[in-house]
């Protein structure tokens, strides 16, 4: 058997690395992202990725867990394919009792050990990127060079980030500490402290359908870490990711001597509500979920005994005011609008310009010629079927269309959706972003989420008010992210100024090939936990720290003027 | 002026020798608790602070908010004088608009400004610990030496623990960074990044009647260092404690340049329920509580919008099981039930001792000998009044009389309370301990907390059953502190088990002068976060880190391939 510590010291360089790099917040990863650098010393190449996908599909997912009391069916491709794949249906009553029994042990062993499983369990993980790259693209819907990076390595490394902050949390005091005190003349008290470790209790992981992995690891692994027994309640249409996940970390822990119930999966069957089933549970100490404001809320308001970390709906808004560089500005938003069709908490919703126009490249642009041009850059863009289905992913659920749809009819359309043909999927919906022009008078239409490919062109009074904008809509309403473009330095400060006010991340001039939707692991914060959008980072100290409680047991030592016996 | 960079260069060593402390966790002071080590260098001597508390009294308090819309009459002493004290009353609107108006230059001067502000807040503070001895022993009923220790010294050791994590925390990361991804043959992403700690909102704290300083400072101190502004929000009875620190802070803030508006006081008039409005403000975002467990639960129940620290109601408890130290035993638990006529959060309330008795010394003891002799040692303590009246201090309000006076009839009395004279205050109230013997039968009775000088000697089926029963006490109904007394190494074992399991902290085998109640700042911890005694140890990193969040902003570099100008 390879221990827990024996893992540990496998990974502890990549720990210690990651450790540096949360401090830094410059640019690091651990998993490489791209999808050549796999396929060799044991990690699967695409072309084993998906004969390992295939493998699985067409009969019930091979999970082995205690309190199994029926299957779940599973779910549909949003790429029109059927996977025909069953999962295994929870007892709750059972499930978090072996979860429960599972935590003693796991709490013993403490910090190094448990590092060590987790950092094991992400490895074989991030070995299979390529079979999770197809399980993420055939429940979210994202392309397939999206699928991989952002649900294999991308999560990887935030999940290797959540396990450092934990790690760093949990080794921030002594484990041990002798105390001494003086007394005057008197001999010292003197006592000798044990420091230790222990979890809240059960960790509930609410997973979201377009990004299985991404969301959901930074809480499964922190929570992990910590001690806690983690159970996965995954999004009814997104599965899969998760249920890979779940089976290597319950093969690592037995393995390494664990009770593998500690990471177990609890499906839902249609209508069952068993979020909320699990989340009202006095077992259930820590809630992590990523959705719709209501049920996020909900959840805040209802668990009283957990901690809950919620990511929810937001208004991403971006400022334009002036640019010289026009063409990059344009082409940027495209792309950013374009990306898995505007499906990420991340995509710009509300693109706020002075009626009066902008200034680009040292030209006046009224917003007329903006429209035009922005809608020129998306066709240009996704003029080509196959480059566009690459980009855009297909339509993950029925709600998304019904978005689209309804667009139109808010204002005038700038740029209207495009239907694209997928030259390998023929049933897959794809869809190009719509644009349409709004006023800021438009308010009911545009201060709430119209999550998937729509964009507004919101006409204000000036800069001055499309920041003052900015601040309002995420203060009310949130957002994940935030941008603006300018020459003037003092219209970029006065932003950064509202985004502080505010609580979001802003990003500057982005003309290049950042996007505002992209957070990198280890040097961006992925949401802030300051406005309506999410009421944590993911991943910070905050969100780990109270993960866990640290419980003290003190004796006294002998006296401090007994003389030792000569040696 | 000194500006608030002076002041963090005043008192870096300070910061940094506390930083060192919480990681380490051995012994560690920055305050002295000797009485007579102050009355020089500027700090008041006893008979400076005498006359300084009595040039407060019979008057309107001298504090000038902009809120004020009236008077509050101050608190009666509990030794029986008059204070003849009123405080200014605050409108809520006005005073949370003017928290807010204060709060962007707060944040805007960073983490080392403010960490000098707090820093010479508390070092003003602490010279005048015994005009704050005064104050507190005149509204808790504490005796002078212990107001004076707790009150003061004690409390801004934790006040500057909880700076110390805050700081740890707000600085773990970089300021800024430069992120450069390669990008293969291409040149790399360069971008510029910033990152800004920014403070959740206005903080309240919400004072005790018991520890108005010790158990207000932390939360205080953590939120303003973090850039909240702070309303104070006092128990009715123990006002002038918090009234001197805000005094105290708003001069400090003043000078520094900061708008004192960043730490308010917010007492109320009878009936008012100022805590739960001022809790359900939109405005406030977090709230620090200590009291009961109805209005605490109340607080995490009903103010989503904020993170809720509290500190409720527990049941301590002490598993007696064998000793080679009967008299040290004795002596120790005779103190802890005495200190402060047991109306501490840490006081014991349940000592399980099994049917068959215990080993003391290497013979046995039967329950009655355990409960005559410690009855004995209790008097042997208060057998003399103005010793007594020194370790007693004053009962601080009726309700403790009444449950006192209650505990008679739940069993056999082991010993009666008795009334003690007060040589000084004739009028105080005095009370020595009452033992109460119960069986484990008798849950009902002991199962719940009897705040004050109550304590119950209950029989079990042996040391198994105890700590069982401490187990499921402290799980159940919650704890601040635990104990046990046992010459068998597995006893103990099992009891730290037990106490883990339940999250509490354990003290083994106190026979000398450290106390169960006694918690020391940089090495216990106090409270866990783990039952639901609190939701929250006071201090660490998990009580501070969501008390602010970090917003970035990034811009691109110039790209990786321009060569820079030779120089």
């Amino acid at each position: 058997m390879t221990t827990a510590i024996d893992l540990f010291a496998r990974h502890e360089q990549l720990l210690q690395r990651a450790l540096s790099a949360i401090r830094e917040r410059s640019y690091w990863s651990a998993y490489p992202e791209n999808l050549k650098a796999y396929g060799e010393n044991g990690t699967l190449s695409v072309a084993d990725g998906k004969a390992a996908f295939d493998a699985v599909l067409d009969k019930p997912f091979a999970l082995e867990q205690p309190a199994t009391d029926g299957q779940v069916a599973g779910e549909r491709s949003p790429y029109g394919i059927e996977l025909g794949l069953t999962y295994p249906h929870a007892d709750v009553d059972v499930l978090l009792h072996a979860a429960q029994q599972a935590m003693p042990a796991w709490r013993d062993a403490g910090p190094d050990a448990r590092a060590g499983v987790v950092l094991e369990i992400l490895a074989r993980i991030n070995a299979r990127s390529h079979e999770l790259a197809q399980a993420v693209m055939h429940t979210s819907g994202q392309a397939y060079a999206m699928a991989f990076q952002a649900g294999g390595p991308h999560a990887q490394d935030r999940a290797l980030e959540s396990i450092a902050y934990s790690y760093a949390e949990m080794t921030r005091h002594a484990t041990e500490a002798t105390w001494e005190k003086p007394q005057g003349k008197r001999p010292p008290q003197r006592m000798t402290k044990r420091f230790t470790v222990v979890p809240r209790g059960v960790a509930l992981v609410v997973g979201c359908n377009t990004f299985p992995t991404w969301n959901s690891y930074p809480g499964l692994f922190a929570s992990l870490v910590t001690g806690n027994p983690v159970v996965v309640k995954p999004h009814p249409a997104a599965v899969l990711p998760l249920a890979l996940t779940v089976q290597v970390a319950r093969e690592v822990l037995t393995e390494a001597g664990f009770s593998p119930d500690l990471v177990t999966l609890a499906p839902e069957q249609p209508g069952e509500g068993l979020a909320k089933v699990l989340a009202l549970r006095g077992e259930v100490r820590i809630v992590d979920y990523t959705g719709s404001t209501e049920f996020g809320t909900w959840l805040e308001r209802n668990a009283p005994q957990a901690v809950v970390f919620t990511e929810k709906a937001g208004v991403n808004t971006v400022v334009l005011d002036s640019t010289d560089d026009y063409r990059g500005m344009l082409a940027n938003l495209a792309f950013s609008l374009s990306l898995y069709s505007g499906q990420m908490c991340t995509t710009p919703q509300n693109l706020l310009i002075p009626r009066d126009g902008i200034t680009a490249d040292g030209e006046p642009k009224s917003v007329d010629d903006v429209a035009r041009d922005l809608a020129a850059a998306i066709d240009a863009l996704l003029g080509d079927d196959a480059r566009a289905t690459a980009l855009l992913g297909a339509i993950v659920n029925g709600g998304v269309l019904e978005r689209l749809g309804s667009a139109a009819s808010y204002g005038d359309v700038v740029l209207a959706s495009r239907t694209v043909a997928h030259p390998e999927f023929p049933d897959a919906t794809v869809r190009t972003p719509t644009v349409v022009r709004l006023d800021a008078g438009d308010r009911d239409t545009y201060l709430k989420e119209h999550f998937g490919p729509v964009a507004f062109l919101v006409t204000t009074d000036g800069t001055e008010a499309s920041i003052d904008l900015l601040r309002e809509t995420v203060r009310e309403h949130g957002a994940i992210t935030a941008a603006v473009y300018s020459t003037d330095e003092k219209v970029l400060e006065a932003t950064e100024q509202a985004a502080l006010d505010a609580g979001v991340a802003l990003s500057c001039n982005l003309t290049e090939t950042v996007y505002v939707n992209q957070s990198a692991a280890f040097s961006d914060f992925h949401a802030t936990g300051a406005n309506p959008a999410a009421n944590a980072a993911l991943t910070d100290a905050a969100y780990v720290a109270s993960r866990f409680r640290v419980v003290q047991s003190r004796r006294h030592l002998p006296g401090g003027d007994d003389p030792a016996t000569p040696g």
